[in-house]
């Protein structure tokens, strides 16, 4: 393995300065426990003085144990003439309980001056001050050195004395951040390489994405020798967005050989983008590099054949390195494998061209055409190659629904469903409360499910999403709601489509219960074999 | 003004083979339209020869007049063993009536051997004979050299062998693309600088965005003496994208000097960029460098104290210079200049420091815990101020409502809303159908208020988004339902917040109606100033 790269993920402070990102403690708990498996070396969460959700956040964390993250608190320097020991937001970051502590402080001169209106002399003294009062109480502390680069353009000695200061006073890394995210690679490979070659510390990275230049920039700092990278797990940040660690982790890692991560966590690259975009309710864009779900599909005819010849033809990296995969968008070449798959595990004598391949395939078109999506629903397709294929009995017959919500309402119970549906000649008429129709409708269809399936009373509903997917007719916009289930040994997601969230919901929800009832008979099945 | 760089947008052609797109003849003719009226060079526009969409859009295009552009045609060398003006490929550029061909060939030996399956003597004969035959009729011909740093990489002589031919064989541009998009910016450099020291001829870059490197990569071309540019407009194309020219326009013209565009149409860049995703009918990324909306979007509290003193202090670029706007976002952890700038706009005498901005504070900061966000809801953002200032005086009181959704349904209505409002006084009960609940009850609201208020009769919703806030408790998951509204002349965005979507949206919908209310009566008030 190469040389090793510390990463810092920002997504959890940075990250929230980004338009649209809202975190709630949860899913900041959730973003830590992700980072920590995938081995990224910190992750900087804010700071417990600026609001209740970071105070509860970092009461929380203590709770958890992390394996490879180091969890770090952000703030900046004291402020003017006041002593470090009594600033009120110094005190709160040595209250989180952080072993490390990223402090920013101003080396443009220009903000010095002009922005927090103080002495060029106070300035360094306040970063010496603060870093030096943390490092007395044993902190680890990382220097941000905010807009070094326009600092150093407009004031080199000014910029370098303020680094001096962060370095003299015990910080173990300083990073050259271009906040505003207006450098150039070749630029940021200069000036870096001269820091490099001034201080013995290590040097690291911080960039912003707002010329394009953010992945660039970062690795031309690591060629002229920095050692720390700074960024957002999938980019997003204020205005533009921070270095994408996914990027920095494809180009460094996976094609330049340094090691960012434990060499076996970089093949869950892809599933780790996904699922923190996932948590922060972001869409990952198709186009992401290395992780997006286009980032290695293929729709030009000569493109397509040539990487049937030989990948590397139209491919600059094996997509399983990163756990992503190729995909032909024109042919249904590799859509027949992945479709094949599946009909197998029905119905192991079909075959490729069988023309009961074409008939799911042309399913599955009509379907995604309406707005399904099954790549992220393995039930609901697995039911769609029954139904095909002529595999498939329904286990019930709905008769009909009807749902009330009203406002005022008693009991935190808005609304209420009455359902009745028979099996196997059998009628059942019951209802449920819930908060809000969806809900008691999943409740009321359990409900009477359960008279004649007891085995559905282990189902439990794990995720629940929807998507608006046009929203040009508003509040009668096409949805789509999917659906995780479990029942403490395995979970499926099912989907739904339809002008009313109710009907998506309930097409959801029965497909759900159907995937159950089918894996029930299964392996009562497979248990006489 | 600086040095002359040459742009080629091939978003009718490369951005074509993004997943995702697909254009009309018409989306075509109005793309090249407004490329021309930005003074792009060339636009590079497909074959005719492969698809009757495109031999439509050539006869078509004719008839259009192009002020700055040059529109060019874009195939491959002739084949193996075929006479130049024997290939039908190379027969329909000529008769696509382009004054200017891009002709693409081989320059890496592996995929000459290995894909195409020819002699590396026999390809140098295809490219030249090809552009040979075509500056025999009198073409402008510019030469993609497909995979050429792939190609440089493994046999510079060889590549440098199939430069020289185009060369020898009069093309009047050599194009070296990194055509998989897996190289960086050093060695982009360094190879392009050792292509510009070897040739006379324009030399162009051609990247992909697959490590995002796109933009950085062709900047430093650029830095070596490249002087054209491909790219699609708003960068996308196969797999990852193109290089985006908005963001070579943004860096190289509005930051660096070059002459890429008329000077005076700079400040159209974000105009443009969302006119030509609009007809894609591709979202531009909020993120977008320079023309994306949240560009120049400033959250931090301190980011914003700090544009509010000098807006260098965080912005690489005056945001009019391309034509896009400056905006604070509300958020706990916005500031409270931004705060304070809509207070003001309620009560102009309430200060920084008045009991008043901190009660609007602690308000934001409560409702956000809750899963409330204002940053993209203006309109509720206003109504919290007028509440939390007791400017607000409701227009109307809701006695009741029910919603009723059943399956099996008619006529495409599958629910219907009831409801009871009291208005002065006077009682007013109504219902309607809807698709879904919430369309339903958007439908009755209206109609109630609509007795009473009649302007309500200009309001239509343009966009409904639902996001679930914490999947873990699944349909009974909280939800966030942020609503647009219009009445012509203005727009506004609510937000509510609730484990039911139907009481979310209810209280969106309500702060979407007063809004409109409370702005009809302030117009009146100014019309008496």
């Amino acid at each position: 393995m190469g040389k090793k790269i510390y990463l810092l993920d920002s997504t959890l402070r940075d990250g929230a300065q980004a338009e649209g990102i809202s975190f709630s403690v949860e899913d900041k708990l959730k973003i830590v426990k992700a980072l920590d498996a995938l081995g990224v070396s910190y992750v900087e969460a804010g700071n417990p003085g600026s609001n209740p959700k970071d105070l509860e956040f970092f009461k929380k964390v203590k709770d958890m144990k992390l394996e490879n993250t180091k969890l770090t608190a952000f703030g900046s320097t004291r402020r003017c003439k006041i002593k470090a020991e009594e600033d009120k937001n110094i005190q709160s970051l040595v209250s989180s309980g952080a072993d490390t502590v990223t402090i920013f402080g101003k080396t443009w001169d220009f903000h010095v001056t002009d922005i927090i209106n103080t002495t060029l002399e106070e300035n360094l003294n306040m970063i010496r001050d603060t870093v030096e009062y943390l490092k007395s109480l044993g902190k680890e502390v990382i220097f941000d050195a905010e807009h070094f680069f326009d600092g150093y353009k407009n004031n080199p000695n000014y910029a370098i004395s303020a680094l001096q200061a962060a370095n003299d006073a015990g910080a173990s890394c300083i990073v050259l951040c271009d906040t505003n995210g207006g450098c150039f690679p070749d630029e940021v490979y200069k000036i870096t390489k001269e820091v490099c070659e001034k201080f013995d510390t290590n040097i690291g990275i911080h960039c912003h994405d707002d010329c394009s230049m953010a992945a660039a920039n970062t690795f031309m700092a690591v060629k002229a020798g920095a050692v720390h990278i700074q960024g957002t797990f999938t980019g997003f940040g204020e205005r533009c967005g921070n270095t994408s660690l996914v990027s920095v982790i494809g180009c460094l890692q996976a094609k330049k050989g340094y090691e960012c991560i434990p060499q076996e966590n970089v093949k869950n690259l892809t599933r780790y983008a996904r699922k923190i975009s996932e948590i922060a309710n972001f869409t990952l864009s198709s186009r992401e590099p290395f992780v997006g779900s286009s980032a290695f599909a293929h729709k030009g005819g000569m493109h397509i054949d040539g990487v049937c010849k030989s990948p590397k033809s139209f491919e600059h990296i094996e997509p399983s390195l990163v756990g992503n995969e190729r995909r032909f968008l024109t042919s249904e070449v590799s859509g027949r494998s992945t479709i094949l798959s599946m009909i197998h595990k029905i119905e192991p004598s079909i075959e490729k061209k069988s023309p009961e391949t074409d008939m799911v395939i042309s399913k599955l078109k009509e379907l995604e055409y309406n707005g399904y999506q099954f790549e992220g629903a393995d039930g609901s397709f697995e039911l769609l190659v029954r139904k095909t294929l002529g595999k498939y009995k329904p286990f019930f017959e709905l008769v009909n629904f009807k749902i009330i919500g009203e406002q005022p309402y008693n009991d935190g119970q808005s609304a209420s469903a009455l359902i009745k549906i028979i099996v196997d000649g059998k009628t059942e008429i019951t209802a449920a409360e819930g908060k809000g129709p969806v809900n008691a409708l999943d409740k009321a269809l359990r409900k009477a499910l359960e008279v004649f399936y007891p085995s559905l009373s282990s189902v439990h509903l794990m995720d629940y999403k929807v998507r608006v997917l046009d929203g040009k007719t508003a509040t009668a916009s096409m949805v789509r709601v999917l659906i995780e289930s479990g029942d403490g040994s395995d979970s499926w997601t099912t989907v739904g489509v339809s002008a009313d969230i109710i009907e998506a919901s309930w097409i959801a929800l029965v497909d759900s219960m159907e995937y159950k009832l089918i894996k029930d008979i299964e392996n009562k099945f497979r248990a006489y074999l």
